[in-house]
């Protein structure tokens, strides 16, 4: 069976304006590789209502799973939840077991749970709640589209309460070998090399240091002997490789 | 006059797996909010024609500017000059030019102009070649959609040596403001300031340190008098905040 596919959504400005250098894709993309989830595209859109409802409707109907960042908090500019629940056609409000939980911890924090707060209960009719284990106010799983954060850590958070609830595949496997001549005497024997491993994704990713250029030989894939027996290949091409 | 338009498009296996963190997306968000270029949207897609295909369409027809990044080397992998090609319905091969400033690197360095390093002289027909002072090997401009390298170094280079010849907007500005309390608390009197001063854009970016939520405000807009009249009201709305 083919693993499961994703694609994650950024709301954030922050991003596109330079102030802000992505740390969620990053985590993601890392933690969904090793469950076997393929994760294929990422966008990054500004905090417009239409164009955060265009990209998830492009995206949930490519990919098994999608996995959105940001604009679930109490301010104005936080707008995600009404743009799912406008892309999925449903009611938003404010529910009632979001609503508990937010109540038993600021009443715990002894702060005070105020209109702006009670924003972060608003969930999208059908939905259900991502547990928060830093802060509280939950994301919300609707349809194939899990509805996270934008702040790092609770994001993480968010990611570890959700993860274990999907199927997972083979786990991206990879290796890499580092090569210290150009790209442009690499490439003939690495392309013969990637047509001999169909099943395996070969990448050469290109440095340039002290002068000089290198590369990183990345060769991914779910089958461990395949990754293996490529290595080894790899290397008699290339002896004077650093693993 | 409103400013122009941007989308990028980074070509990236090795960000979707987790490998690698972005950073040319983060640049050049920095160098177009200075020149006043807008950065809309970004997209990550995998090494696979067909998506770069599609994505280049999507985005081309949407802004003014569309940007690229990566897949433009001598490997196998590197299919980006391909898919621009098709995008734009036309022939690619190599070019007079585009091969003449690689025989010269290449005579200089000592090294040879084979078959794979070839592949970075291919152009599409029509298009206007992007200077790379770092490693010689072009990136290129055809229509509004302008093709660059994904080591960092280089795209930074040719970002340099493109910037210039594009229509400037006003440049975005922006001051930010910490705020020691809790988003919760912040989002009534920041919503009411932003209905205000409908010409700019007011984000809020929550953090968690030491167990207690803060916020940057960030004040975003190209009239400089707006957004310092916009700053002294946030500082008097929040008297213990931080410039």
């Amino acid at each position: 069976m083919p693993n499961p596919t994703a694609a994650m959504l950024v709301i954030g400005d922050e991003i596109l304006s330079g102030r802000t250098r992505d740390a969620n894709m990053h985590y993601l993309a890392g933690e969904l590789a090793e469950r076997g989830i393929d994760l294929q595209e990422v966008r990054i859109v500004s905090d417009v209502h239409a164009r955060i409802v265009d990209a998830l409707k492009a995206l949930r109907d490519g990919h098994d799973h999608v996995f959105t960042s940001g604009g679930i908090g109490p301010t104005h500019d936080d707008i995600t939840a009404d743009a799912v629940a406008a892309a999925f056609g449903v009611g938003l409000g404010v529910r009632e077991d979001a609503r508990a939980i937010l109540e038993a911890h600021y009443q715990r924090t002894g702060l005070e749970l105020n209109e702006s707060r009670l924003r972060m209960a608003r969930v999208p009719e059908g939905a259900v709640l991502i547990e928060n284990p830093v802060s509280a106010a939950p994301g919300f799983s609707i349809g194939n589209v899990h509805v996270m954060a934008g702040v790092p850590s609770v994001f993480q958070a968010m990611v570890a309460s959700l993860l274990p609830t999907l199927t997972a595949g083979k786990p991206l496997l990879s290796q890499t070998l580092r090569i210290q001549r150009g790209e442009g005497e690499i490439a003939g024997p690495l392309g013969a090399l990637a047509a001999e491993f169909p099943q395996l994704s070969f990448g050469s990713y290109p440095y340039f240091r002290d002068g000089a250029f290198g590369a990183h030989v990345v060769v991914r894939g779910s089958d461990a002997a395949a990754v293996d027996a490529a290595m080894i290949r790899l290397g008699e091409i290339f002896p004077e490789a650093m693993a």
